[in-house]
């Protein structure tokens, strides 16, 4: 197995996309190809002993982080991110992976690999830190304004991916809205409840904000404009805690003499907060493994994220997502739940 | 000025509501309203050498948190939200403030008191705690599903509360969506970040969740869904990371006695991080002042809150409200803008 992973991508390219990629490989044995520009990457490369079979493949160009993806690929060919997935679609790399322009990564990966059949529309389920381990956030940002079937999909693909990847047995999907009764909620997710409640997943019912963080669901599923707000939320909330708790620490000798005892705590609360530990997050529905890393990924997120990615294809997470759907029966004939087709079938 | 507080109403009523209105009259000198079981009422009121003017008015009923709002007016007439904004319309009382069932209370004060003109529907504007100091965020919950339209208004009227009752100058007003440029979010966010543009506002362009709690915005507009999911993840991930942090600090007898010196500082950033500290979120676009406050407050909100309704009466803000949307035009002809009004004024 060969993870294709774009060195060009990302603000710390490609020196610590190159070293994750070595850390990848010496921590847990998994061969990268590092895709991107040869001369830049062997130097790169000579500052390590570098493990067997860490391999370079050649991309003329990069895709910039402010690039329209359309452009990008229409206009870089060659670009490094276009060359990944390519190595994934003739066969030579099983994964795919970048921390550079997130919309190229997906616009990339969707064009070339194709969609597994039944997915209108590809989603990124974030893993984030709970009080009670971790859960999967999906749609995390790649699609705005959703339709009941997206959101039906995303579902299945979360619920697959806790339940293969991330080792969660029966996974509890949650679906995220504003109180916890089914009719609580916009229009959106209103329609949405009363259809996961028929489709054969382990569906919780509506989640709120709160319950995010909590870990009351194992996957929680909303649209990317919701998702989004989560994780940035999140992530502006940690901050404020954290520089509040700063502040008031600097305030007095007595105080910094038991920040100064605290600091392995304080290390150690906010790495579990760092969403960046948990290594990327993966565009499911594509049919192949891609996974999309922060911009600001530094050589252990994408150590991090090399593994995940292995994970995902030892898993084979594309086939498992396919059979569900087919299970689901929203292949064929579009969106029909698993209890519909039951009944049909029984009628027959 | 008296402020009509339902004293039935909340998790720890009639207890802390008193007790809180107590506090307002001992502390600030505000007179209240006690709306309420005059028996109850009175046995509370017993324990204090209660100042001067603090009044009760007898109300045979009251209102269950759970209780359907449309309901609760219909079959109690006589319960104390609903003698509470009878107070106001009548002259007797310049405010209403409530801990109880959130849907009856913005339900009998939209009824009692009708909307300003130009106002399709009332939000909530819900204060919290910056980085900086304080932002209003317009819509908090009140209005699940909104029209562009709705987040025009409620942008206007966050304006004016933070201008008016904040004291903040010239108050930036952002709108919440996914990504800083005007193309980015969803259909309502974009058409809304055109509109916005064109009123006269201190309009400062998309904030996204990150945004909010650094504070770079004095008043966050969005609708209600989103609005409901920004408070309740900052409220989850707050505790996420201050439960995080203890987790850490009981695990070496080192670090406990690094958080018995921390104490006043883990205090100090806790208290800044709770919204109950900030005492209530006025309903805005009502056609008189009604504060909503948690249903868990406790006296110190109760206070807090009564100062908030005061603040509001002594400022004018309802009729500021009035004068900025005709300013804007959207009173008489639907809306339209500052500048859309004078170019027409000046063709004429």
């Amino acid at each position: 197995m060969k993870i294709a992973v774009d060195a060009m991508g990302g603000d710390y390219a490609p020196a610590e996309i190159v070293k994750g990629a070595v850390e990848a490989a010496r921590d847990y044995g998994i061969q990268s190809i590092l895709v991107g520009d040869e001369v830049a990457l062997k130097r790169e490369l000579a500052e390590y002993a570098v493990p067997q079979g860490l391999e370079i493949c050649h991309a003329s160009e990069a895709v910039q982080m402010d690039e329209h993806p359309a452009n990008a690929i229409r206009r870089k060919p060659d670009s490094s991110i276009v060359v990944a997935a390519n190595l994934v679609k003739d066969g030579t790399a099983q994964a795919m992976l970048s921390a550079g322009n997130t919309g190229a990564a997906m616009a990339v990966a969707t064009l070339k690999l194709g969609r597994i059949a039944g997915i209108d529309r590809p989603a990124i389920g974030t893993v984030l830190p709970t009080a009670k381990g971790k859960c999967v956030l999906i749609d995390a940002g790649a699609n705005v304004d959703c339709t009941v079937e997206n959101l039906v999909q995303f579902a299945i693909m979360g619920s697959e991916y806790a339940s293969r990847v991330m080792n969660v047995s029966n996974p509890k999907v949650g679906l995220l809205s504003i109180g916890e009764e089914p009719t609580k909620g916009n229009e959106l997710t209103k329609a949405t409840n009363a259809r996961l409640g028929l489709v054969a997943l382990n569906f919780i019912g509506n989640v709120e904000g709160k319950d995010v963080f909590a870990g009351s669901a194992d996957v929680v599923v909303c649209d990317g404009f919701a998702g989004n707000i989560v994780l940035k939320v999140g992530e502006g909330m940690a901050e404020f805690v954290l520089s509040s708790i700063k502040k008031e620490i600097e305030r007095t000798l007595i105080s910094k003499l038991g920040a100064f005892l605290l600091r392995s705590a304080l290390r150690s609360a906010k790495a579990q907060l760092d969403y960046a530990e948990y290594g990327g997050a993966p565009l499911l529905g594509v049919n192949g493994v891609c996974i999309i890393c922060h911009g600001r990924s530094q050589s252990r997120a994408i150590r991090n994220a090399i593994k995940v990615a292995a994970d995902a294809v030892r898993n084979n997470i594309v086939s498992c997502i396919d059979t569900s759907l087919k299970q689901a029966d929203m292949v064929a004939d579009g969106p029909r739940t698993t209890t519909q087709a039951c009944l049909e079938r029984t009628n027959e």
